[in-house]
């Protein structure tokens, strides 16, 4: 008998009427013959009003007091589905994450999963019935509640399909898939009926959003199939997976994109092994996610360096900036990155040139690039981003469904 | 150095401004120099909110998910305290139920404590921690989350209190003390300074409301000195212990009282050893609360009996006593109980005769009569309630403030 994992984000459980349409979902895995483990997360805006009250208490509350807090909001969740699929007549029962067996670093707010003793899951499964385990939460060795942090409730639902060798894991969402590029602008974006852990890994760092970059993490280290799919629709979703067959001719399997980014020179920085790193961690501690990063050597007594930050982060930036002698700042802010991604760039070279030739027939000036193995970002206007990744979507066929090669 | 459990009630933790205010109630003992361990409720009406998200998808929800469900509510409360407490920049820690190593039976909805391991507690103390408790809830051998059931928090808090030999338990509640009788109903009713356990068990039973029956049971097993007071204002509340000082010539203690009371007589029933158990059981497996119960045997093949029920459970009771062969049901909506309550009746005969006196001076007919060591319990006409309780309250002297005659 095989193990399904399933997974239902927030929305998914946002109303009782949504938690009695999650439990259908399970009933139906069920039915099929398979022993299903169901982790969700909390109901709808459940984790922010908690927040939210810990916020008029204190601006910064204990994060420890915080996991004891937002690890209400799962647990509300996972009772009220086990009732829901009492009244359909299952046999369920909900399960915290220590009752689960799910140990944890000791890190509060942004723990990462160490264990997970299935002995007790097992044993519920044997005894037929459907586990629902709270997703987003552990505990440490020490009696500890703690939370993974965001995307949390993905990492568990993964992290359970691993330790338990289920079939597949189901993330279940607002989305019916993983597109090529972000419907909502570009309307010939494409579902895609397959994608590498790689490709989606990153995607998910580019802000595509489905599904976090830690549970794809986690789900690759140990092979765990996913399909991410609809849970009110009921078309398949996305697989997946480690090798994914090639459409014909597709290098690209989808463009990611977002705006809000501003790109921070400084020039004038003394040369020297120790300015780099003085600088990004000063921005790393405080908490300044800093993206693409393009160095040049000016002269053999200085140096200047690019940066790609959120806007959001300007001011703390420049005030970080500030401190050092000599540095001249300069920024440029509404601009927006485009990244396409695709395993098959691997074997094709001259994708990036490719990609130039796109944005610059239609008169897109690229501020920034940067290259991975299977993605190419650049940094471009953001009045541009819409034209440039509709552009992409074309030129790269992503509109045009193709016969897999190989499957 | 002494320590003191407090407790706060759901009226007192019930917004945010609140719990500021609880945690400057804790700070003040504290600053007293003493251990402080602070059990709470859940916030107002959280856990009537979480109930009825339950009963929207089942009529008769699993108790095991129900426990799991409203034990959320208490994990809420002792972490926004916790963060107050921090904000005043005072160490404070929370636990919820299984984290303070509370052991309950495994009847879910209803449990009772059956063991407290109060090393992590004592641990959190010697680390001059305020240590917070979640009321109402603890785990079970095998894991499970429990609930104590109504006023469950109370003893929560009076367990902890005993398993720590503290010094006192402090009941915080929206009353200032236990009272004579209901100050609603009647001007004169006056705080008591002191009340005896079994008194206060009594004055419970009644319905005086502040302090749950179980709590006080508890309280006298163990001898732990317990103090009604308010979380609003700042007067000395009601003490709960042993042996009180008798106040001169105070035989009564206090005037307890309810209404919506039907009496119920059956005549014509089979005399005989399986007559009334067989009525009994019956009721008692429909959840039917039977309080006074008056037999007599009217000759020697059949009995009568009579009994008195919250008038809310008459349409089950009646169906319940149909199905007795040659039954003649009656019944009598529309009355109350009148209890009055004191040790001192014990050395003072007569006692009864007197309450009698006193009411019929008053033109009230007593409809039954029920008598144990230190209480008298009357039912009379709901319309004659009030006034029969303010006739008692007056020739009992209560409304006066005597001079205790020994400490």
């Amino acid at each position: 008998m095989a193990i399904i994992v399933q997974k239902f984000g927030g929305t998914s459980v946002g109303s009782i009427e949504r938690i009695q349409n999650v439990a259908n979902r399970v009933v139906e895995e069920a039915k099929n013959g398979n022993q299903v483990v169901v982790v969700v997360s909390a109901m709808g805006k459940t984790t922010d009003e908690l927040a939210q009250l810990a916020k008029q208490i204190s601006k910064q509350p204990s994060k420890r007091e915080m996991d004891m807090l937002l690890s209400t909001g799962e647990q509300v969740s996972i009772a009220l589905l086990a009732m829901a699929l009492h009244e359909k007549g299952y046999k369920a029962i909900s399960l915290t994450g220590w009752q689960a067996g799910i140990t944890t670093e000791a890190i509060h707010g942004n723990a990462r999963i160490i264990n997970i003793d299935t002995a007790r899951i097992r044993r519920h499964l044997e005894e037929e019935a459907i586990v629902i385990v709270a997703g987003f939460q552990g505990v440490t060795e020490n009696g500890e509640i703690t939370t993974l942090g965001r995307g949390g409730s993905d990492t568990t639902a993964v992290a359970l399909a691993a330790a338990l060798q289920a079939e597949k894991c189901d993330i279940y969402t607002d989305v019916t898939g993983v597109f090529t590029t972000d419907p909502r602008y570009v309307k010939t974006a494409r579902k895609l009926q397959a994608i590498s852990y790689d490709e989606m890994l990153e995607l998910a760092n580019l802000g595509a959003g489905v599904l976090h970059p830690r549970a794809v993490e986690f789900a690759k280290n140990y092979q765990v199939p996913l399909e991410v799919r609809s849970s009110m629709e009921n078309e398949r979703g996305t697989i997946v997976k480690e090798e994914v067959s090639m459409e014909q001719h597709l290098i690209v399997r989808g463009i990611a994109f977002e705006d809000q980014v501003t790109r921070v020179t400084v020039q004038g920085l003394a040369s020297g092994l120790h300015t780099l790193p003085t600088i990004f961690t000063a921005l790393a501690n405080r908490g300044i996610n800093v993206d693409i990063i393009i160095q040049s050597v000016t002269s053999a007594e200085t140096t200047s360096v690019s940066f790609s930050i959120r806007t959001e982060d300007l001011k703390e930036t420049l005030q970080v900036l500030q401190s050092l002698e000599g540095a001249k700042v300069e920024y440029e802010s509404n601009l927006a990155k485009v990244s396409i991604v695709g395993s098959g760039m691997i074997s094709n070279p001259g994708v990036a040139a490719q990609m130039f030739q796109i944005l610059a027939e239609r008169g897109i000036e690229i501020k920034m690039v940067s290259t991975s193995e299977i993605k190419i970002s650049t940094v471009v206007e953001e009045a541009n981003m819409v034209s440039a990744v509709e552009a992409l979507h074309e030129a790269f066929q992503l509109d045009e469904e193709k016969v897999p090669i190989r499957s």
